[in-house]
Formats: structure tokens, C-alpha cells, sequence
């Protein structure tokens, strides 16, 4: 039963039903319970693109980027290890799972191969991961932007993609560090305005939000910040795991808006 | 709602009921999907032990065995990962996760130390991989047990664990290889022998179980299998995620019978 004609059987049982319909109540709560992708966000034949930075990026090959659901194409991360959590646990989905992040990529990057590196590929799902080097560059003096610069910017990559493709699910997820390694006190509290940013964008534009700080900051409660990125920014294959984990079941229980 | 009040909830609503509880049916519904550990597997402050071999060793701890949800204690295997998915994920279901794999068990090794490592410990949950030694070490000329022996031993473990257990909700398991490595055309089809064993024998005690072939005979169609696992039998880091993933959707979707 699509989501339209459960609400509106909902609606008529509200609204006072035969004795036929009540019956069928049963059978409404057991449809709840059946795994269905009809209106699901990973719907069947989906094109689903991971954007980033490095973090998604991880080592991907550029040879064979135009092949979906290749190990090599989509790296040896997050956005990999999601992919072939999905793949593999919804292959009915017949999902077309593509990864295009580059390594050291600020927002203002992504706009400048938006187009081809996005818009063209027309994505029913796009998840984007920016934001740590936008901070991180600025504040290794190699970069002048602020968190209104990475705002404003996000906020109008997320218009110019919404203009091009009105249909598309937007899964914005939320930056984040490990206190270790390369992340020491001058990062804060700036990244949280950084963060905070980033969901508001998301909110604006309604994506789905994944709250992968939040993730970390329970992460660290079971091993050191070192276990899940050594250097505070770059995830560890355990890092990884959660993040895909996370990842994989906030989109896939999303509903279809 | 508890499941119990739900069924008979729905019975009455089956039977014949009042305009209030008709419109209570939507609110059933809405219920249906908050997220509850009530009549979860996964119930509130749950001892979780993790059974095997090397696979589920993977490197833990002996030092801190005693402390529940430590990285350490836990390993670099799936155990950890699946336990690191539902600590972060599941914080409010205050679980306490413990790991006794040993590397080179085979299940007359568990039965030795069933006492101490199991029964004494009470788990809620007990989830055991074990029977690639079992096969490994009979090809190697090591051991002389056949499938036979892993079904009955097996069998006789899962008896003794719910006599001494009757509540543990138990879980099997698949044990499974990749073709590559040391994993060769003798060990078919006898490998798949033992496969159907264990799910026999999980089937028998209404044990919950996990397809780890299933899910990595699809897994080879989007990488290598040394991808998964190098030597064909201790998954990698990739491997690792795909079967913490797979155990925490399973038995975190299985509800207490």
C-alpha cells in the first residue's frame, strides 16, 4: 500500500468504516512490517551520487568513475562501504550508486564542476560531505572563507541543484572531527557555528540530515578519537563502518516527502 | 505499546469496535513506526556475547575481558563493529557486550569451555560463528571430525546452552568462505555441507540466523573476493563492516518470539 493510499484508508477509517474495514486494520499494521522500497528514498533503479572532499573521496579511481557500483569508482571509504551495505542488502533495489569526491575540495569547489560532476549525472539521491576543509584551509591561512562564505555557498549549491533537478532527495551530512591529531583547540567552538550551519542549510532545502558528529561523540565513549580518524579528520576503516552504518539507515528509513 | 497489548488490541479491533477505537487504529499505526526496543531482541540492558573463532577473536583483548563495550575486549572484527553500530546507534538500550572468540576453535573447543565462557556469563543474546576450523583443520589432516560431528556437537552445545538458558534468544551464525586463498576446489561441495548443518541446527533451537554466504556470495558481484577476505576465511576491514552491518539489521529487526 503506497503512503498516499495508507493515509487516505487511515483517513476513512477515522472518519467512521464498514466492519470489512476494520478487519483490514490488522492487515494494514502487517504491511507496515514488510520491507517495501515503493516509497522508500532508495527506490528501485535509483541513481544515488556521494559528493565531497577527501573523506568521500577516499582513493577513488578516476579510470573507472562512470561505472556504477564499482569497488575501485567509489574508493575505499565511507560512501564505499555504504554502497556495498546497500547494495548487497537491497539488491532489488538495483541501485546505480556513483562517487565524484575530491580530496581537499571547499564548497565553492563543488560549484565549479557542479555541473558535470552532478547536475548531468541527474541523481534521484545526492549526499554531499563539505565543509572540514573549509575550516581546516582557513585556518592554515591557505584560504580566506568564513563560515558565512561556506553558509551562503552551500545554501546556493543547494538552490542551483534544486532549480536543475526539483525531484532530486537531498542527504546533506553533517561535518565533523575527532579531537586528535590535526584538530586541536583553536577549531573551537568555530567548527560547531560550522555544523549548525550545514543543518540549517539542510533544513532549508529539506534533506535528510546525518548527524555524523553526534555519531562521534557517543563513537569516542568505547575507544579513543585516534580509533576513529588518527588525525581527527580522516576516518579509520572503524570510522568508516559507522559512518556507512549511520548513513545507510537514516536514508533508507526516510520516507519519500 | 508491548506486542502482546497490540495483539490484543487488534484482536478487539477484529471483533467488532467503538468509533474511539477506530480512531485509535491511525495512532497503532504511527506507533508501528517510533523506533522501540520493547519487543526487540535488542531489549534494555542486554548482556550480548559474541561466540567463535578467529574470525570473531580478531585480536581482542584477554586483559580486559571482563569489561563490557571495550574496543580492546572486543577486537578488530565484525564483533567490535556490530557492537560500536548498536552502542552509538542504541544508547538507550544500555547494552553490554562482551566477546569470547578464540583463534583456531572448532565446536567441541567451545563445548570444553562452555562453562566459563558462556553459561556462567548469562548472556541475553549469544551469537556463535564457528565451523570453518571444523572443515579447515579435517582438509589439513589435523582434525577427524566430519560434518556429522560439527551437526551433532553443535546441537549438543545449543541443547546444554537452553537448559541452562532457557530465555537466551540465540544467534547462528552462517559460516562461510571466499574463493580465493587458501579456500580451494576441496573444499566443495563439502563446505556447503557444513553451511546446511548449522542451519539445520538453527532452526531446530528457533535460533535467529545470519546469512554471511548469502550476503557474500552477493558481495563478489562488486568486488574480488580477496576484496572481502584475503586468504578466503578472515574477512578484511570491508568484509568486517558487511557482516556487522548484516548482523545488527537482522537481529535488531527480530522480534522476542
Amino acid at each position: 500500500m503506497a503512503v498516499t493510499d495508507r493515509r487516505k484508508f487511515m483517513q476513512s477509517l477515522a472518519a467512521g468504516a464498514s466492519g470489512a474495514a476494520i478487519l483490514s486494520a490488522a492487515q494494514v499494521v502487517a504491511d507496515e512490517k514488510k520491507p517495501t522500497h515503493n516509497d522508500s528514498v532508495l527506490a528501485p533503479g535509483a541513481t544515488v551520487l556521494f559528493q565531497g572532499d577527501s573523506i568521500t573521496d577516499a582513493g577513488r579511481s578516476r579510470d573507472v568513475a562512470e561505472e556504477p557500483n564499482n569497488q575501485k569508482a567509489l574508493g575505499n571509504g565511507y560512501a564505499w562501504m555504504a554502497a556495498s551495505q546497500m547494495l548487497v542488502g537491497l539488491p532489488e533495489a538495483n541501485l546505480q550508486i556513483f562517487n565524484r569526491g575530491i580530496s581537499g575540495h571547499k564548497v565553492f569547489q563543488l560549484a565549479d564542476r557542479w555541473d558535470k560532476d552532478c547536475l548531468d549525472m541527474k541523481p534521484n539521491v545526492l549526499s554531499i560531505l563539505i565543509g572540514v576543509n573549509d575550516i581546516w584551509h582557513m585556518l592554515g591561512g591557505n584560504y580566506d572563507g568564513t563560515v558565512t562564505v561556506y553558509e551562503n555557498d552551500f545554501d546556493a549549491l543547494l538552490a542551483r541543484t534544486k532549480e536543475a533537478l526539483p525531484q532530486v532527495q537531498l542527504v546533506i551530512c553533517e561535518p565533523f572531527v575527532l579531537k586528535c591529531g590535526a584538530v586541536d583547540d583553536k577549531w573551537f567552538p568555530m567548527f560547531d557555528e560550522y555544523r549548525a550551519a550545514a543543518k540549517r542549510v539542510a533544513e532549508k532545502h529539506s534533506a535528510i540530515f546525518v548527524p555524523f558528529q553526534a555519531m562521534f561523540d557517543e563513537a569516542v565513549k568505547y575507544a579513543p578519537p585516534e580509533h576513529w580518524a588518527r588525525d581527527g579528520v580522516h576516518p579509520s576503516p572503524f570510522g568508516c563502518q559507522l559512518m556507512a552504518h549511520e548513513w545507510v539507515k537514516t536514508v533508507s528509513h526516510a520516507k519519500v516527502s
